[in-house]
């Protein structure tokens, strides 16, 4: 197995076939994962989510980690990570940010917009932010024979 | 889409069930996620990796989190979170750990027993270490048409 990092414009590439994410942030050193919807556009990572534990660190300390991934098999995946700043959007924001998300996970939306998502007993609403990228890089696996010299 | 917490030994069901996993691990409040294989036992997870940036944060800070999940679709999908600390395997309990590793990765490990793993231009080995869990939640969301009270 060959681990190379991959250039810039790979990672977008990645990013920009990818819908389901894992978000990470950080609290007093202690890291949390979320599995996440996104849309990716120029520098920002749209997601679309609830109020929880994350949305409550990342106010807190808005440096975060996305992390996009496709997994062939153990020897051959290309994983991606775009560091950057949780923003919430504000109401003018959000129609934007609903656009570009519909086109991955429209019925999502939809299911979510006529039901209600329940977190035991709190009602949660639909919650949009973006990650500004501040870097990129990436690492892709091959099960190449070359043995390189 | 209703969201419910899981019991604690679902959690572990689905640790034992799976394979592949992210490792969160933070730095200065800065998170970084890999993608991993790993193998579960009682209150421990065995991972197999080779060196790089996760390997010199955790040993930096050890408060990791692996997060484990399995995604159905967008509204049916189970995500469990088990918080720990990293602990690098000594020579005498690699054996353990490779045998319970090879169980879910044989070939994996002998491709790179075989091959030698290359970062760029630097060899790198293969390293075992093992995430000592503390505490365990998860989450699970039912594409239920439930409303509840």
């Amino acid at each position: 197995m060959t681990i190379h990092q991959i250039t810039e414009a790979e990672c977008r590439l990645v990013l920009s076939r990818g819908s389901t994410g894992r978000l990470g942030c950080a609290l007093n050193d202690q890291p949390y994962i979320v599995p996440v919807s996104f849309a990716y556009e120029s520098d920002s990572i749209y997601v679309f989510a609830t109020f929880g534990q994350k949305i409550e660190w990342m106010r807190m300390n808005p440096q975060t980690c996305m992390q996009v991934d496709e997994i062939e098999n153990v020897t051959q995946w290309v994983s991606v990570i775009a560091n950057g700043k949780y923003e919430e959007l504000p109401e003018d924001d959000r129609p934007h940010a609903r656009n570009l998300l519909e086109q991955r996970h429209t019925w999502w939306l939809n299911a979510l917009a006529e039901r209600r998502s329940r977190v035991e007993d709190l009602l949660v609403d639909p919650l949009f932010f973006r990650i500004r990228i501040e870097s990129l890089s990436g690492l892709r696996a091959t099960d190449s024979l070359q043995t390189g010299s």
